[in-house]
């Protein structure tokens, strides 16, 4: 097994999660950063003196013993890079939404296609265990047919107003994980949605044509019933459930919850709240989705989620902002 | 404190259940029962010798004496024994839904206003100690404003084809108890409705123009965003649960289990399922819905839920079926 | 069927408990109550007439019609009453314990041996569904060998001092049903007892040569190992739980709460407390208790627990007071 | 802030365990590692290189630039290597027990105190979450005065016959880790000791003068109760529960638990068993122990557990033993 050599593109917040799950893989080399905002990245780098900062990602690019890039900026930068990525040989790692723009997107895919290279798209979730464990027990049949899959996902703090601007609205932003995680537990497409959603959290999002609460219903190529229930603000912390309903049996997934002691008084009984927010409640499942991206790499395997799964999670993210305009329920275009 | 004499029109499973509960009652004297499908009252009544049985329920109008009937035949003959029993000036308990028919209701509702008689209305759930719990709790804002507000609702097993035919329809029959349960926990009526509906469960439901598996998008006037999930048939047994969500916080109803014992063995663990049926749930809800009512009759109180409330709730049912055949979210009328 | 003619002899709380449950029952009439220091008995009869206030409960005894009695008395009078109403040929319902001394209670069992009536002792938290399913659970093989039984027991608030000094001490007065219930969980006897306890709640229960806390240690003849988790005091609630661990698994019964909502905050997650005390937690296995016995007193069946019952865990109760005091093991002294 | 330059003395699974989690540590060099038995250690440390393996751990302890040892090596060896390596000046971080003698953990102990080094006992489950975050609550005075204080401690599968005979009995080698976290939790000395225990398991296990069944029932010096539940074999799986319980309320640590879902169908409803045994359950637990060990050694703070901690676990388990033997409550002698 040849050794990976890395470079990532964008060092925020996720980038430097990714950088400090990585480092110490064995197998894999982190050679460059790259970020176009960052000034303070020497003090996160001190102990690791081999990695190179670079001030042009190009740079990462046009070394040939580079394999792999990590696509962590801003999202209206993201066709760009992979476009020049894959066309340099690079096998990429990308964080969700691959574009805002569905052209961008399309031109992003050719050239992954075209240049016969490796995607993987950040739907992390994917590979949190609890998630993992609910999707193989309906493989195995353990609820029967299904019949409606209900998701709920809600942040514990809104983000501010500038965040929300260029965030691509709550569908692309923050449902978007929850449109793939759809697809993911039932092994379906979606066929139809209805946005049912309000700004009730803080009426200024509103002002910037988004909203910060929906209860979103999908209509699902195998015939199931979908809902979505989002929240930008839940103040007991960050609201990660499933339930998946079939003809026999039902599975759900519940919260993680901060610690699993509970105490109680003459007032009443207390349980600790769920894990506060993605860093905490996926920080293992961070982990494994880098660990098998590299192994899909190593071993030229199929990766997972592809470039197909986060095009189909976009697709349904504008069908959600149509029906949101429209007041009705509007169909998802099917791509294959 | 006079003795309430008591007339029971209809002695089926659910008359039979009232006539258990208030038989003991102290105050009360259940006089009469007519019923004009049984052959087997005797042995029913043997150990209640002064309980008469009658073969024509206005001979139960015609006495002067009774001053409460209650109303537990099939929903078609309904409206008619409501008209006649108001205008006998009899205060009446009547089971849901009032009628299939909105013209119908309409004219009993004319009745009972003109008579100025107590009308309670069925909707046993209000009086389920989790559900009155959850209210108090929402009341007394401990969840703040309501964002929204989630009811599970499946029944364990479906009905027969010959019940669903003549049942008016899953949204008249099993979601209208969820549509008041909107309601009363929201304190705010349904301004739109979508359905998300389908029949999963067994497709000959479909033949009969009906569904039994349905995601039900509400609106409500007081903005929250609601949502219904609605089964024929969960096989783990009777689903009750809510969850309402608001910016302080949330408040959900799990679940009454079969006992509180745990088993673990190198499978796994394994807990009670929920109990099975209306009859165990809301054993207890039936038993305080009558008591309240009596007690309204008693000292001249207003009953709750009313007559308006049976009318609110149709009328979202009626925007549900709509919506099942348009395809669209339907606005529900608004009556007060 | 004959109906079963019944009197009551002391309507206090519990007297009251049982006249309340089995008035309604049919085929049971309560023809008599006594009480040496009810005043107000006339109050709380007034809607049953047909109900006879004795002034000496042998007028009870001499009704030849008379068949069952309930002995709802203090402690202290039990036995004197047990033989006259076993020589008057009285079956015998009996709260427990059945009297503070050893000869008394011999008398009193040879009593009703020699009439041959039916015995019952009340020891309620046989009938409860929880209890019951969890030996159910052992009997079925579920845990296969029992090896650890843990019981925790504890009130939730302390008795005032008057009644701990009549109450013959926390073993016989508290302690009692638990050891009945390691007896009746684990099929089995009790051979040995270590007491480590104290008076932690109230120092001056240790004036009246009693304790508040306990955790007692059982070595049971079928060599598993019990222990009873005692207090007087839980501030959140009667706490009733159980734990049977075998070599094939466990069984666990944990408590019933007030209600199934759970509210969460920014604070915390909170559910509610267990029910309050005995009369909630119990309501249901008190019904069971006395419907069970007139079953066996009509179908001339063994009634259970018995008399014997009742004896055993008199005196493992006994055991544990001598542990209390030489600060070691006991052995419990064994009858059959 | 000085690096750390470590030798492993014992490189079995737990000494392996300690050098994956520290290996990557900023400020720490493992710079040699030594074990007895092994012969594959060149597989095992292939990723480095800069890692000496020695056949003598003197060798480690000549090197000047060591300044911590850890001994993960058989219980019968660590207090000759402690009390080299304390003469060598180093700071130890030892696995529990110190040793099955007195008189070695004596002398353990003074040239550790002699020599003034730092010394960690590996009592891993004073790091884990869970029981912090208890010992805080009691702290918080969230329970008040501690009544009562129940630890259950059941591992999945007994070990072979085998390691038995050289474990130093059940007390030495499994429950010590009970005595250490009631010491822990209860912030109180044990003052006396009554073991109910047998050979439930595997009566194999009594042959060899052991027990693999305890119910130990505990005096604590701050006037509390206290008992452990140890069991050899919990078939569904690593259970490790805790209750602490006070005149204001009471604090329990549930089992973690493999995953958070649940599945329900027409059996039952269940959810995952407890994580499987100690590497899972204290994953977190033995990482926080060592970092904290490191930054005590590096701002030369007291360690904790240190020396002492181990020795009162000790002499707990001596007269836990003592009294199995006795069959009557043993005293703990006390040191300070």
């Amino acid at each position: 097994m040849n050794k990976n050599i890395v470079g990532i593109i964008g060092l925020g917040r996720i980038g430097k999660l990714h950088f400090d799950n990585i480092i110490n893989y064995q197998g894999v080399e982190i050679r460059y950063v790259f970020d176009a905002f960052a000034t303070d990245l020497n003090d996160y780098l001190k102990d690791y003196p081999n990695v190179k900062v670079v001030k042009d990602y190009e740079e990462i690019l046009n070394d040939k013993e580079v394999n792999v890039v990590f696509v962590c900026t801003p999202t209206t930068t993201h066709s760009e890079i992979i476009i020049k990525a894959a066309n340099a040989g690079k096998n990429i790692f990308c964080e969700k939404p691959i574009s805002f723009s569905e052209e961008e997107t399309l031109s992003a895919y050719e050239a992954v296609e075209k240049a016969n290279v490796k995607f993987q798209i950040g739907f992390n979730r994917r590979f949190d265990k609890n998630f993992m464990d609910a999707k193989k027990a309906i493989l195995d049949n353990k609820i029967g047919e299904l019949h409606i899959l209900n998701i709920t996902s809600r942040d514990p703090e809104p983000p501010n107003l500038d965040y929300v601007k260029k965030s691509g609205g709550i569908f692309m932003d923050m449902s978007i994980h929850d449109f793939d995680m759809i697809r993911f537990i039932s092994s379906s497409d979606v066929e139809e949605v209805y946005v049912n959603g309000a700004a009730l959290v803080n009426p200024d999002i509103a002002k910037v044509d988004d909203i910060d609460t929906a209860l979103i219903s999908l209509k699902l190529k195998n015939k199931a019933i979908g809902s979505i229930d989002n929240s930008r603000q839940a103040v007991y912390g960050y609201d990660q459930r499933l339930e998946a309903f079939g003809n026999l049996g039902k599975v759900n997934v519940k919260n993680n919850l901060q610690d699993n002691i509970c105490i109680a008084n003459s007032d009443s009984v207390m349980s600790a709240k769920p894990q506060w927010f993605f860093l905490e409640r996926y920080k293992e499942a961070y982990i494994l989705e880098t660990k098998l991206f590299f192994e899909a790499v190593s071993n030229n395997k199929e990766t997972c989620p592809n470039f197909l799964d986060g095009i189909k999670a976009q697709k349904i993210a504008k069908a959600a902002k149509a029906s949101l305009i429209s007041g009705k329920p509007e169909i998802v275009e099917n791509v294959d």
